[in-house]
């Protein structure tokens, strides 16, 4: 039996029951990416696999022909923390062979939220105290020891703070609970030069085992046909795939030989 | 000619081009009063009517049947702004006899971001500088006092806090540009009594000349059966109507005797 995980679309992070940090994440690249391992163990002959595809709720979903459903399971995650115990489960569960990790997972989770001028006036009356100190000043930003307004939903009465901690990383579990999975990251980035993509990329691969990277530019992901970026194996580039079927295709041709 | 206007979605305020606030609406609320304002007026004979949707990128949408689609106009629409625009926009331009104001628009917009240990770093020094004082630290807090660090997508390296600033009131718009349309609003809260929802929906018709406001808490709107809240109209509780479709049809019922 072949284990294949694909992760796909973008996680939210609830703030106050009503409103949410997510990201722009459609989910499509996961979804062409189950196309294209579906066809290429089609063009194998592979009939032993198993697809554990884990998708947000707002990913891109469309019902499979019953030949192609009975190979994937589907797993619906929301937040950070859903799909992390979800890919903690699947890693120690099966031997996963190749882990194609599309899925936008946000980075931070949702601390606490205060008023501006709450915050402010806390900061003030501290600096105003005997016992002042650096110490005292970070210690007052913890959510433990700030003082919050007691509230159901936030109000809109005051400009706000939104305090925002790290998450932690989903991808660094598939090589700790399997090195030997082949693993497929992901790295989105924002402005920046095709050598900064590529030097986040080899670091994308050597703190998480990465096997291959692609990373792409936000400003090339907007119309399918343009999508474009770097598929990186060894610290090198080694193909650049344009449009959402041909990225996934190549990935799925350089993992399945 | 009879003008309406809907509104339906949840907006999304962006970030830094990657991560997104945005809420839990569906816009499918919204869609069933755009078919029950279709419902009522194929009822009544009217075929004088122009009904402006204005809906949100993730809102419920279908196709329509061809004999329904010509009295709809669609806006797309993203952040406050644009929905901001796109309001005063249509109520300038036309004598709008119904506003139909579902859409969740966020309170609130980005303003900038910044690294917990470089806020508190920057709080600190200004407390040891001369000229500290409380408008000093209420200014430090000013987007254009604070010191960002220059990126492009915001680092995922440090615990950050994110400042918020209030959006202009859209509701606002409608009996400004035009007293005479009749304003429907709606209010969401989160675990508040019936009482309070009720003191809540007051509020919004005092401040913003609602017509009727249909206020709903929000763990009665996940399933759409269970959908429930009130109806209200010169402060008083009007009907109880449960389930969107009721939801909708008990409004319509209301504006277009």
């Amino acid at each position: 039996m072949t284990h294949f995980v694909i992760t796909a679309g973008g996680t939210a992070e609830m703030i106050d029951g009503v409103r949410k940090l997510t990201n722009v994440s459609t989910g499509r690249l996961g979804w062409e990416c189950l196309d294209a391992v579906i066809a290429r163990c089609k063009s194998h002959n592979w009939v032993d696999i198993e697809i554990h595809y884990i998708l947000t709720e707002t990913a891109y979903y469309r019902q499979l022909e019953e030949e192609e459903a009975h190979f994937v399971h589907f797993y619906r995650v929301t937040d950070n923390q859903s799909v992390y115990n979800t890919v903690n489960h699947l890693t120690k569960k099966y031997k996963i062979d190749y882990f194609i990790h599309c899925m936008a997972i946000s980075d931070f989770t949702f601390d606490y939220a205060i008023s501006k001028k709450s915050l402010v006036k806390q900061i003030w009356e501290l600096s105003q105290s005997e016992n002042y100190s650096l110490v005292e000043l970070e210690k007052l930003f913890d959510n433990s020891t700030v003082k919050l307004e007691k509230q159901t939903k936030i109000s809109s009465k005051n400009d706000i703070f939104i305090s925002l901690k790290r998450t932690p990383k989903v991808i660094s579990l598939v090589k700790k609970n399997n090195p030997k999975t082949c693993l497929i990251g992901f790295k989105l980035l924002k402005n920046v030069s095709e050598n900064e993509l590529k030097q986040q990329a080899i670091r994308l691969i050597q703190e998480n085992g990465c096997d291959y990277v692609f990373a792409n530019e936000l400003s090339t992901i907007s119309m399918n046909q343009k999508h474009t970026g770097i598929l990186m194996c060894n610290n090198e580039i080694i193909s650049r795939p344009r449009g959402k079927k041909e990225i996934a295709r190549a990935l799925v041709e350089q993992i399945i030989k």
